[in-house]
């Protein structure tokens, strides 16, 4: 077998750990020179093939590369792109296998969700039909946890624990000042259309009475008298109510809750509001209730200094897999985790057929969200919870945790004619 | 000397490591058995003694009351309530001498602010005048770092690592989307009046171009095309721009950048909106630039997971340090942080009046602030650096740190009248 370079690529929102996927495919690449020469990742994601910048990762360190695994982001950059139909994107295509071509890469590793799986199996097919056929192996990653087969998604459960810890500890402090002061604490966490990461933080809980004590689901329309009632209640029983709620809780109409309000400032101008300001708001006019609310954001994908070591390891471990299967001959496939056994959580990682999972999105089971709509499940919580088990500390220096810092050094290229992208 | 009671209380706003100083307290008193007999907590504060609801700290266990150390808000209870003078609350002081009196307390520690600090001294004043001198210990906290004389304050320390943190993940983030997403990340931190948060989370930046970019402070009145200005240089030169801006932010007219916009829901009712939304909305419209905000909120001053070790270590010493001061005939004073040096970095603990700290409120030095009023000084990372330094992580179980539970059982009451508060 000849010796083929190999096309990294990262892509969709980044994560707390899609870098130990990156370091585990360099690290483990190198263990097969006769098959693999160098590894190219693409200088942001797949966009970085289309224009021919491609980041030779054989000019970083091995120190550099080993420390991917502990930082947060997209060392390489990523991009939300996504290549159509052969007829609907026949020159991005063609581009890609020139590039491909010019660079003797015969592998495309591609790091992201399932949009990125629908692109790396329309890349194995089509590379086949043009004549240079390309080996494809998607690498799992989102933390919406939405892919479909694989038990759960790389990035998933450091957010997960992300979320749980702070809500936790956010929760502490509101229980101290709620005799007088702040009665209503909101977490906003993402979640366009699933509710994962909401349903995580709700493993802060332990027992009945304890915060959070609702939890807005996207997959559950709002009722906002249901949910007013349930507030007044809580803060009556226990003196306060934490609030876990999803960027894309929705009314029974469809609408968005956060696009129940608008920001408007001093010139008349108008953005969407949050969904935590939306219910801080109603509840406030409701019950006239003091309210604290906090927006996650990037703070929960990125917060490597908390990071899931389950996650940290299967992070680690579905890179190490793609290069494996590669390198044994299987295309258009995409590593996998498979949960062995719930207690003690014993996890192992296969392979799943890109179809399988190309654009399919995963609902999380509506047996997770119990009788209220307004909590988590005890079968829920099973499977949550050996996600965010352990903690994997980033080394610190001057009281900040270190990263990967790389050169990024790009090759030369071989091609005359750009590409506009 | 004759055995009395010491009574505790946490107030106002709490933070990740009031709970060690109320450890430190427990834990010290128990030294002293020839002088202090039991320690009682105020439930919720100094409300507690106004309402003679102690909590006899001596029915946790030792394991109990050593978790405090890790554990964060405020185990006992908070509130913000503020004695004004002997005239004005005449009642509150008669009452407080009155519980004290038949509890046989005769020291009083109170964990807080300027304000408590006010009303600490107050309390040694009055009840000196009133026949039933008690000895009254300040003990600083604040995440706001802004009493007087102490070089720093708990609470805070642990609040600026968690930001700094943050906004380097943050920051890492975003660097990855910037090529064809998200420009522009804004942070919103605590401080309606100083910018010492806001400061600390530019200790993430270690050289020219690193993020953050642009901090907003309160103490520099915003200049809306200064900072558009910038924003739109630091795109063009480093891809992306991160922003630090503090709730307390203001226009040069005093007005505040939060007031600016308004959150109106679908039945036309405002809130006020916060700094970042607003910040956020003026850049979209100028620059077109997509964005992102985190609002940290609570998840700063509770973040045990991340908390520095300086702080944790500098809460106990002042807690303990108070008990010390107090069983050495010391009265209406308050322990303080002295830096002895900068590089290492050396502290001490000592003491200061209660009247040179009684409603001052420190100011952030101007020289913190570099020239273009947007970035933090050498001078100030000096200052700021050690107070970050080391981490001291909590114990997990099921991927959740384990923070203390209390019994807080309440002493008997002695007292036939209650008391309206």
């Amino acid at each position: 077998m000849s010796i083929k370079h190999a096309f990294y690529a990262q892509s969709g929102g980044v994560t707390a750990v899609i870098n130990a996927s990156a370091c585990a495919v360099i690290e483990t690449a190198r263990r097969y020179p006769d098959q693999i020469g160098k590894v190219y990742a693409g200088h942001n994601g797949i966009l970085g093939a289309l224009r021919e910048e491609l980041i030779d990762t054989s000019q970083e360190s091995h120190e550099a590369i080993g420390a991917l695994h502990r930082t947060p982001g997209g060392a390489f950059g990523s991009c939300r792109y996504k290549l159509k139909s052969f007829e609907e994107s026949e020159a991005e295509y063609r581009r890609l296998i020139e590039v491909f071509q010019a660079h003797n890469i015969g592998y495309f590793f591609y790091n992201g969700g399932n949009d990125s799986m629908d692109t790396a199996l329309k890349v194995s097919q089509l590379s086949e039909k043009m004549g240079y056929p390309i080996t494809c192996i998607g690498i799992p990653k989102t933390i919406d946890n939405d892919l479909a087969v694989t038990d759960n998604c790389p990035g998933f459960g450091s957010a997960a624990k992300y979320l749980a810890v702070s809500t936790k500890e956010a929760s502490h402090d509101i229980a101290s000042m709620c005799d007088n002061s702040t009665k209503v604490f909101v977490m906003e966490v993402m979640g366009r259309h699933a509710g994962w990461l909401a349903a995580a933080a709700g493993l802060a809980a332990r027992q009945n009475g304890d915060p959070p004590h609702i939890i807005v689901f996207p997959e559950t329309p709002l009722n906002k008298e249901k949910f007013l009632a349930k507030v007044k209640k809580t803060v009556d029983e226990e003196g306060y109510c934490v609030i876990v709620a999803s960027e894309g809780a929705k009314y029974a109409d469809g609408s968005f809750v956060s696009a129940s309000t608008t920001v408007i400032d001093s010139f008349g101008h108008h953005q969407l509001g949050g969904v935590a300001p939306a219910l801080c708001t109603m509840i406030k006019r409701e019950h006239g209730f003091k309210y604290h609310y906090a927006v996650a954001d990037y703070l929960q994908r990125s917060a490597r200094h908390i990071a899931s070591r389950v996650d940290v390891e299967q992070a680690y471990a579905v890179g190490k897999a793609a290069v494996e299967l590669a390198v044994t001959g299987k295309n258009a496939v995409m590593s996998s985790i498979i949960r062995e056994s719930n207690a003690p959580y014993r996890w192992s990682i296969g392979e799943v057929q890109l179809e399988e999972v190309a654009n399919y999105e995963k609902k999380m089971p509506m047996e997770f969200i119990d009788d209220d709509g307004f909590g988590i499940t005890s079968v829920c919580r099973e499977y949550l919870e050996p996600l965010i088990e352990g903690e994997e500390y980033p080394p610190y220096l001057n009281g900040l945790p270190r990263f990967a810092k790389l050169k990024k050094v790009l090759v030369e290229k071989k091609l005359n004619d750009s590409f506009d992208v």
